[in-house]
């Protein structure tokens, strides 16, 4: 599977998160570190997991200096165990300790979310069945954490408000019903929309496969009634188990035989990966003959 | 105690995250929802803990609709049972529709990290001790997660790498040993800059004291060396506990005397408060006489 | 029909146009006319036509003076013809001439795009078939012409690049056929993005359906063989005709059962309506008593 | 004659057209077409005309991937036959399919501007007289369309409100009189400034000659008028005719012998200029050595 | 005279000056002044002078605090002597603390230019000339600089490169004369456009005329030759004397009978006004009702 | 000493400075000089004084063209005299043209500052004190101005608002006390901030240490006094001479024992070093082989 990154669009997220950190200068590094001096480092995993962030990781350092060497030493997505090095970096020591805690903190947490993952979709095991992540992601990091989710085996739901229809019980009580809230989408919307229908009950599948929704989610159902709604459907649209889906009872949902599984805690709960850098030896760079200031 | 937030500062952010998920348009609510509908809505606590992100639950809201009328019911830092209304909400049902999901998300990562704050405060007890919060807070959100821990009882540590010296294991390799490290930050920086500096081992405590370290962070040492560390200081700096800090040994280590104690879970590991929000009833607004395309 | 128009995201845009136009300043204005001087002033349609644009007009003076009050005379999308006044204005005179051009050129763009729509939805006649643009848009205008095509009674195909797929003859050449490109399509992306795939040929179309396309292009096919298409079909995709339609055969190509056509020249080619301002009767202000600079 | 283009100043322009296609993703492209996938490619003209903005659509690719190769295979100007290949394209298929649109819609609304006066410069034939346009252009790309009438062998008016004073009826009347207005200006503006203002009649020209005009534009006088002003000028300011100028009657006006003739409709009303891209061979790239996620 | 300030354009600039002192927070009024207390306050001249950037100091405070009342006590552009109460402020302590810095380096900048304009316009006398600026401005407070000047009396020079030609010797070398630079500026150039050129000998004032230059300068020229310059050009161009104009010889400049007088050191030399803000009375504000974290 | 200046942090400051000069163009430039043109230029100091800004000003060219050789003849904070070359230049003709204001208005102004602060700084003598700037800075250009008071040998005060406290009377007013002040501050704030405070009289100096300030500053004391406040306070905490500090009274200031001086004047006051570039030989570059327009 191709799991495309857009770094170019990263671009300003990194730059105003290191403006977060650094703001008018890291004091410490730029009094304490001679800039000529240039080191080697590794990134470390400390906890086993898959690795996810690696581009980002490097990315982060790029943009403090762009002759930074930022050598992988795993592949993005790669199964790891605690003590294995992801990655080594070669520079100026003062790019390698003024980036260092933001490259971090986003491996941890990409790492963390793709760990979650790998371990979700291995308990859902060989059933045709996708696990797909929420809108609950962390404001400011939702295409990260959708990457992430793509790293760890999963895929994604829609990105936003914006690139498919969801309505939820409050747009149908809004709408007067399901059957209204789907002819309204249908009428208003560019053909080229999916419309996706949240229904609680069995009688809500049959009407809103009336409608012609194309996919309808199953909320909160017991996997009894998801089995049953599974069958009523029968093909007609997509379904997806969602809501109160927990590890415990992830592999009687896929069981069900539905198409989609959706949890919000891929990106919500995840707990990040422990990862670290280690600094290795210390050289001062040969006299440079530009000028330093 | 006043918790300064500025919300104003946060208008960008806002934005920025209200962009990343509304796009080109909510088309759900757009095109189901009629534009003059009207509606009350309930915000809820689901779990108990301590709440903090009223103020940006608000900003976000009233950012796609300043005649949204947001009515807090617990005041910021409340203490909450689950069940507990947190806020009344009353306007235009897609305001309420398009923004909740990103109110929610900060709503319930700030009191999150509130909750475990208040939690972690209780456990150091009456000693006359700081729990401080680190630089591991997530890319983009920092001077929320900080202010949530202000919230929750804690205090913090510098915001960035900017504001306060912090010389690390690193810093003291590079400069060749803690002494000129201490020294080259002192001439090269301006002297309203406090400066403080990581050591390991006691030897480092007298060092840096010597030196003239403001605050002499014990890392990773044992509460019987930190109370070493402390009784050689004799106030002649501040001491700050840090590195393999948990609720388990949290009170051990505030019993060593040391001034302050950070940690990075309270805002890398805090597990998200759950918190809701229900649609009240419906009304169609008196028919708008200004123009409403 | 609701023609939701986010007026929030056009700010920026506004913002820039204003910006291009207005420079360092409106010399000849801020030397020439008395910053007290009140107006009235009249927009008025000077052909036949559908009117789209009018909150972007009023926007556009909003900016610049939030006090200057604009009265629509006629509803947005309304059918009027030459010498129609479309809007009072009242206010600054400063105001409404430095504002005129830009208002001008939006308010005569989009009700050329929304009067030319009209036009060729009427030649549609009453097929049930939608009249849809496509991504020929005025670079940096896309949501404006697309809201004006839905003021003049066409619909909408996809926004842009991110919010449905459309595998044309050049994806198709690079995946080695329609089969393989829609199954990597369906594989790799969410499961709430519909696939639309462009054929020429009758072969084309089983293919498609086979492998599962939502919408199947009819490109630059002949009324005959797009017949034959929708014959083949059967309602299990939709149809959309695409490629060389024009005023002529519109009437023809709505009439073999496609279930939209796309026409590139609703935002590519309709010429501007012609609409100008007329300043009304002048007036000082009353003396400011505010600090006027 | 050199026809400066400031790409620098194109930059966010792009930037923003392409997150308006692109925003947060080619869905297409980037499921369908292998990352590695390289390609030739060619833009033709499929219609007679002069072509303007080749730099554009160069600089559109190279946002996207700097190490595409563009060739452009006539020169910014050239008047072209249809089918005539305007530049050849080689790099990776992704960053061409992705790129082709905006690219074209550029080069088709800018090549479209140069036809158009280019034909019309030629209706003015061998009179002293330079054809102008006016700030009737699309809101956004004003420097680009102007740029295009220079290609075509027009002349710029004034780019916007800032760089020069343009009296019109309605400043007229706010101060009170041709005279009042001019010696305004002039008391307030820069004497680096020129005055140009529109009179309607022959009495309006010696007033403003009289007033120190350094420019009369005659607005909407018949060709025997504008003689007559021009007789009646001297050559003591120039002489500009604006309003109702078409194809039809250019050359008489022309034939007054005033120095200016301004239209609207350069860039108001030029039809787009026809022009494709047509993928040639396709191959795949060699192995990449770098992280290519 | 009117003397047009657009605030609209300032808004940013006020913006990035207010982060750029305050940054994450005004950590001492924050800490130390309670939210609620309210005072007044008065900024006050300590040095006589021109006083200019009343509505700047304004603006910075309601940037900050929209409730801020800001009441000026002398009008804009009026002569004051040391001790005079320029404007009364009443609102919360906390915004007038905050903002104080911000708005006084304006109003000391802005009335130091303004006062030193004044004093050179008096020495010029009733000579029919204009005293002018040059670019010789503070890089990103140009607009603002030269408000001041004309604040003080004197008018402006061109905005920047964009808005009228000044041919200078570099520039002459260039082109390879005085009448080949106006030729070619002349061909290119919008007819909207003045020209002036720089001449440094009479032998130039000749040719620039005869090339049809709208102004001359008059580079470090003797005010006897700037006397023959101009009874040379007769009125056919405008006459600007520039370089090594004093105090000391800004008379007899003016007697030579030149259009304009040009200083850099109206804008770049002028010593700052020494103004202050003092708190009046301070009171707690009754108790917000609103939610006031 | 290092003087860290950030430039990568400029970028945006520049990007703005030269849009405020160079907005729509340079119609001088670019319409009189080819575009092929190849130069050298020097620029060379007018006045005695010490060099600031050559990164500056080599950036500003930069931006306008990465090709342009910008070679500095002196190191950044070289004593120079009148007449002495400060920098090569080598390239496009237009470039340096357009580049030439903004460059050396900054390079004038910096370079202003530290030659002021360099001369203070003597004036001081061998008395182990820091000559310190203040907030009084230029709006926007902090950053800048700070860099060249360590250009010129001098130290910072703080940044700005937020990254250290300094109590003033009006904070003191406002909190109803020094003690209850430095109370505040110290609770609220994290531990590793810095707090100063202003006093006027020598009970406050008392007052101020029994509080725990780190930093007391001596506001417009007499030297006696001054002398008696540093014996009072015995290095328990740092003293700072402020107000009424000139070049008169400095050296007797210095001898008091206080820590640091500040004085607003080394950023507020300093009269510009005049400095200027001259074109050396100019010569077409060869044919350029890639698209020119």
């Amino acid at each position: 599977m191709h799991i495309n990154l857009n770094l170019q669009s990263l671009d300003r997220l990194l730059e105003r998160c290191l403006e977060e950190d650094i703001g008018s200068g890291d004091i410490t590094t730029n009094s304490v570190v001679p800039p000529e001096l240039e080191t080697t480092a590794f990134i470390k995993a400390r906890q086993d997991g898959v690795i996810a962030g690696l581009p980002v990781a490097r990315a982060v350092f790029r943009k403090l200096d762009p002759e930074l060497v930022f050598t992988p030493q795993v592949a993005e997505g790669a199964q790891v165990t605690a003590g294995t090095v992801l990655a080594k970096l070669a520079g100026r020591a003062r790019t390698i300790l003024t980036g260092e805690r933001l490259a971090l903190n986003f491996l941890q947490r990409l790492s963390g979310v793709a760990t979650l993952t790998d371990r979700l979709v291995r308990l859902a095991g060989d059933y045709p069945v996708r696990l797909v992540d929420t809108r609950k992601t962390t404001p400011g990091l939702r295409a990260l954490e959708k990457y992430a989710v793509r790293v760890g085996g999963g895929h994604n739901h829609r990105l936003g408000l914006f690139d498919a229809v969801l309505i939820k019980d409050n747009h149908i009580q809004a709408a007067g019903g399901i059957t209204q809230a789907i002819k309204r989408a249908r009428t208003e919307l560019p053909h080229t929309v999916k419309i996706e229908v949240e229904v609680e009950e069995l009688a809500g599948v049959s009407e809103a496969l009336e409608a012609g929704a194309d996919i309808i989610m199953l909320d909160n159902m017991t996997p009894e009634n998801m089995a049953r709604a599974v069958a009523l459907v029968k093909g007609r649209a997509l379904t997806e188990a969602s809501g109160g889906i927990t590890a415990a009872n992830l592999a009687a949902v896929a069981a069900t035989g539905v198409d989609v599984i959706s949890m919000g805690a891929l990106t919500h709960s995840a707990p990040a990966l422990d990862i670290s850098l280690d600094l290795g030896r210390l050289k001062a760079a040969p006299e440079a003959k530009e000028m330093s200031t």
